[in-house]
């Protein structure tokens, strides 16, 4: 990962701001013969996309994804597919409203990267954050659906677990109820209390903060490797590279500083159907930064959204204390768009790190045991 | 990252296992003219080294290491210095107790790596883990007494701020305290009670978890890069990078998921010396993924030892069930051995971020405004 | 380098077909507060745009560039420059006619990559040669102009010195020559001679190679890196990554094979101006991998273009022996447009040796010697 | 490539001076399961080794490697064999004679890294030329033995084919002649010619440059990838890291440029084996970066060794001119022990190219055709 690319044979690199003309990414290393229409991209983006619900921002746009190159119709079956070149996407802003920002261009809205841009660079496109909005994390979005076409067998899904202190209750887990509430929750109940609890905070002007669980499933063992390149770490930098993420976890996380050894230490059997099985999954899914073969779990932590209503104290850029309220449009709780967003970190991390295990070490390796 | 280098500018690739003939490292791309001898590095490997108490594994290694490359005597002061090409560590492995291992070599000791390594390479050095072994974090402390020397300006401290459930009383932190006990503890107070506490679960032949707060002073502010460079993002990956850590979280962190908006934007004012000032750092000294200038606060959670004398269900490579207790010498809390690991991780990740940022930005910019 | 980007600090990503929608780059890493509009960048691709003389293809391409990111206009000044953040550059594809190219999708055309692409990929994007055609030197034009500004006090010039077997007579050697003539040829007799000899060349439907060479004057003593970052291995692969590139060479190239080692080694005196002053510059501006602060001196073989009208023996893709003569619109001397490309590739490893050099070193080092 | 690192999944990075320690490298990302113990690399060091005829320079290094880690007896072969992890090479410096360089200590000799070292760095090691030292590529020697493993199926072969301006009659090329000479040389009776052309030069304390041929058959075709990641552009990076390297081509090189395009694009046919066939290799078994099946041949230049006994002007760090004649002992014709260098880099990027390959495509691709 370096600036504005991720990955070492699935590489990711984006471009755009907020209010430019357009934002997009280059997919690159993209094994050939895929197939790949827009559409297959389109469908991630629109979970993505802004202004669906009262809970999120009313920005209107509609994140129509172009394929600029990397694809060809192939011509004995008559699909469009892959070609092993860069995958060049495009998304037009639109719904730029580049007025809303003019009275913050000096002052530097605390909690944002205002303040970092500026004394980095000396400049900053303020409209909208710029660089540093949230919008960027649509490139992420329209890649991340290309690398789970690298790795169809594996199944990526996120869920929101927790907003402010309230965690859903996991016996109520649900997949099916994900897509039923505009918050990505998995337990029924917790949704229809959330819809309460969010409506009060935005009529507040106010935000809150909130955590995500991804779980990819069908990932084979053997993927990641030691050290510098544990898919722990992989992972953790591709989750805190998401805008507003301050926290992430894998397996037990945290949870697990608080165990006792035996307690900790998933235990190994073998299941029904032949294969290792382990009897928990306080690792997450990899051992040694190596897959396991059990669901790869990881959770983030998504800030509150910095740009409320209400007014705090900050300085502007020429060198004056004073206050600012943002307006415009904002997410009350933008670690609910941020679902989609970390499934496609998952994704690119999980294509890219399939890649590199097929290039070490070939296909057909793992179960059964060399011996 | 990449497999075992990590880095962009300032570079380290490490190698060895922990009962091979020797493992180090190779930091390629540190500026020179750096005074640069032995001991500056023993000082930080001393830390680390075990040993030094009833709390750590009683292996005796001496960790000596040696400078194989790099350095050379500047003529005019005589002092031995950096010369901007690769600098070879190398640490020999003396008490190894190979025999140590001999009965676990077909078995896969639960929460370690035997199991992945085997199933992705088909062959693992089972003795002491291997590449997988904490020994590898030797040769990451000895890179990190690099890396502090290129940011002279920058102080590094860690320290133990939770074992199992029992968090550090954050009142009564004492930065001199961390070198009076051995566990790296701020607060004297809780220092005596984690001395109970590990004796008791060592002599269950149990162990436990742990999280360690990292503190970088005197970052100034524009230091990383947005996106896939955050600093936090780099941070998050060469924190999970370290054998037995499931999770990182930078300031706030996991907390801040619980935080209105309001409360979580840290507000700016400016300091008696004119310089800005924030009054809470619930952004852990980055926002946008660039330094504010605050400390940089990074803390990570390590899961309990998995070599415990406890029997454990698991399998082994020819395809049967069968128990295991690990027998050897081991850490019954691992995670305080990691501090010092911790440290020298984010010295890396900082010294490259202050590389990266001098080659865009060059010297001088940041405070005071550009306008 | 890795696929489709190159660069370190300073990093280009190129996309895009021959007959795609569209075809750019990313230009990530570039320095903050550089004036940056898009006729800076249109005037480099102007000289390659084809069409603009009878030795160039006739394909008509603006090749118009749009800035999509990166660029923001500085409110004191009033000028666009660059913000640090990734600078997105497109070029739509206008003329394309795919039907020219719709006899060859089967056969593959000797001297061109379709044979290659296909038993890579399976697949092939076969208009206008899709990914390798030399269409995509556009992007790294762009990519080049940028660089430019990064690095103002070195002037970066390219000129053809040989044509087939003819080479140029060095002592008529003039720059200002190189844009009278359709050749970019700095000396005016062997640009008339071209002239004729490539008119017969081009009757016949036949192509010839050229050898380019380019002058990078201003560059300071001390870009560049030992072993494999030297300065001359990164012009050699940028160089040798453009399309039709057979041959690189760094100032005495390959006749420094034929020297003994005294003429061969350039002695040093000291200037009027006090600074060192190389009595010759076999070494072509580079020892050890880094700059001397004599001109940076690359030479680079073109083939000849490999479309030609004359029919040659092939094979297609369902395994037939067939011949193929191509049609279309094609450049009798490909190396011609080489000129502005190589120019652009020793611009982007310069602007990237001296952001990497600032990194590592800082600003300031070099001349007057440390003592 | 990157400063002292080189390859992206075979990764080498090398350290060391030549009056240090000890030299060697870290050889990452290599398949497990491969058999590998000292005597496998010390046959290639020993092809590079000094002092082994009068043409090659007297000093005495036995150059014994040793393997520090990422290998380990396999248990049901008994044999030793690489497991995936790290392998490092370490090579100690024996006859080292420092005080042979005293005098040079602060003179700039011409043709030698000296200076740009000096004006970079600020300081250099100047005993035995320090990091830029031949000496390094014994280390790369080290690495190609790793990199021969992992494409057992492809044979790199390496020959003099030019020293000063007498070329061999490639008619007279016999392989098995290479061995039977101290040049490397595959015509036995420029052999001959060449030992008495190199007995006056190095009686006259001169030197000579060369030109080396790298040949790599076996190679499949599909190695490689477009743009930046051509094979050729590789190939160009690696060979023009060599010390003394001023030149690198591909198949017909500079040659091409004065062809006409007829004559320069390789027909393609089937061979008796129904194997595609090319008529000639002009290409150098390379076509748009990607390898074609026909063998990959490279040529490099190698400049004539820059120390001689005849005395040249030159500078010294204190800022005066004098004059240096080089002592100690030196190659009059450093080309010849470029031979199994430049073998070793070739293998290198190869092995590269095909663990690249094989993450992007997988395994089984390429001929027969996909339809």
């Amino acid at each position: 990962m370096s600036h504005n690319t991720f990955g070492h044979l699935f590489r990711v690199t984006t471009f755009g701001e907020s209010h430019g003309p357009a934002l997009g990414c280059v997919v690159d290393g993209c094994p050939p013969l895929i197939p790949l229409v827009e559409t297959d991209i389109q469908a991630f983006l629109d979970k993505r996309r802004p202004g669906q619900s009262r809970f999120t921002t009313q920005r209107r746009e509609p994140d129509a994804v172009k394929i600029l190159s990397g694809v060809f119709v192939e011509e004995r079956t008559g699909r469009q597919v892959t070609t092993g070149t860069p995958i060049a996407l495009m998304i037009e802003n639109v719904d730029q409203r580049s007025k809303d920002y003019s009275d913050i261009k000096d002052k530097y809205r605390p909690g944002h990267a205002d303040f970092t841009y500026d004394l980095k660079y000396g400049i900053r496109d303020y409209r909208g954050g710029g660089r540093s909005s949230a919008r960027e994390t649509a490139a992420r979005v329209a890649a991340g659906a290309v690398a789970r076409r690298v790795i169809p067998e594996v199944s990526i899904r996120g869920a929101l677990v927790q907003m402010g202190p309230h965690r859903i209750d996991r016996t109520n887990w649900d997949w099916a109820e994900v897509d039923n509430n505009p918050f990505f929750c998995p337990d029924a109940k917790a949704a229809a209390f959330f819809a309460d609890y969010l409506d009060g905070i935005r009529k507040d002007g106010s935000s809150i903060g909130a955590v995500i669980e991804i779980v990819a499933e069908g990932v084979p063992p053997g993927w990641g490797a030691p050290v510098y390149g544990k898919l722990d770490a992989e992972l953790a930098a591709a989750l805190m590279s998401v805008n507003a993420v301050k926290g992430v976890e894998i397996g037990a996380g945290f949870a697990a500083a608080e165990l006792f050894g035996k307690a900790n230490a998933d235990e190994i059997r073998f299941g029904n159907d032949g294969k290792p099985l382990f009897l928990s999954n306080n690792a997450g899914g990899i051992l040694g930064g190596i897959s396991t073969g059990q669901p790869v779990v990881a959770r983030f932590a998504v800030k509150p959204t910095s740009s409320i209503l209400q007014p705090r104290a900050t300085i502007d850029r020429h060198g004056h204390e004073t206050e600012i309220e943002t307006k415009g449009r904002h997410d009350p709780c933008v670690g609910i768009r941020a679902v989609p967003v970390g499934e496609a970190m998952v994704a690119c991390v999980l294509a890219d790190a399939f890649l590199r295990h097929r290039g070490q070490i070939g296909e057909g390796r793992a179960w059964p045991f060399p011996i």
